[in-house]
């Protein structure tokens, strides 16, 4: 009896999440392409609106900072090079319910079009009232100091 | 009907799943106490069991590590100075079916018993053959360079 209506749940489950699976694949590609699109216009402001108000970044080289204004005002300070650009390349996503683990790569160009520094990140994404957001972030650089 | 069998679906699955989260909390615990004690003791090798087939390690200043013998070399090479040992506190901890996702902090304290290094690390853990694993390990220093 019990494992008839297991079969019965998975089938009634199964699908949605499949469903929720690709939506969540492109939902967080979509805040990733906002992500790199604020970085790369020196938008701090626009990048804190892409963090879950209680979010928390984790910088190499830095205390934890916590909330989407402190993460916007850290971002908007690192923006000291004009013109550097950033690209994030996603190398797996695992997603939940209204979770989410991405490990992804990055590649920062300077503004003389020369390479400036590579790493990855793993960011734990969580879905607030419908959107992807940022949840947890840290990364660190590929590139001996 | 649908919604019936929903409701009917989540007295089935809460119990085993609330019960579950206790299981990983309590076998992720014992892990990382495994993994304390081999950092401390030296034992690359100790360490390497802990993480699965297919891990990969994103350490500061190197390119990913991939696989459990290459990470035991990895924190064998790194056990340059002999008495130091690293303490990890978790700080949050969310658990799927067979995958996790941990958020902590780590404090290094030097042979001569002074503060050597403090940071934080984001670890994405698997359950493989009913054991929990280190899948990916991300980590960076709070203090400045």
């Amino acid at each position: 009896m019990r494992s008839a209506l297991t079969l019965l749940c998975a089938s009634i489950l199964v699908l949605p999440s499949f469903a929720h699976g690709q939506d969540a694949q492109s939902g967080i590609a979509e805040v990733n392409g906002k992500w790199m699109a604020s970085f790369n216009s020196g938008d701090g402001a626009g990048i804190a609106m892409l963090y879950t108000a209680d979010a928390v970044l984790l910088p190499p080289g830095s205390e934890p900072v916590k909330g989407s204004e402190a993460i916007g005002a850290f971002w908007q300070g690192s923006f000291t090079e004009s013109g550097a650009s950033i690209e994030l390349k996603q190398v797996e996503l695992e997603t939940n319910q209204n979770s989410a683990i991405e490990v992804g790569s990055y590649v920062i160009t300077g503004a003389d079009g020369g390479h400036a520094d590579h790493g990855k990140y793993i960011v734990w994404w969580k879905k607030v009232d419908g959107s992807w957001k940022l949840y947890r972030d840290i990364w660190n650089s590929s590139m001996t100091p």
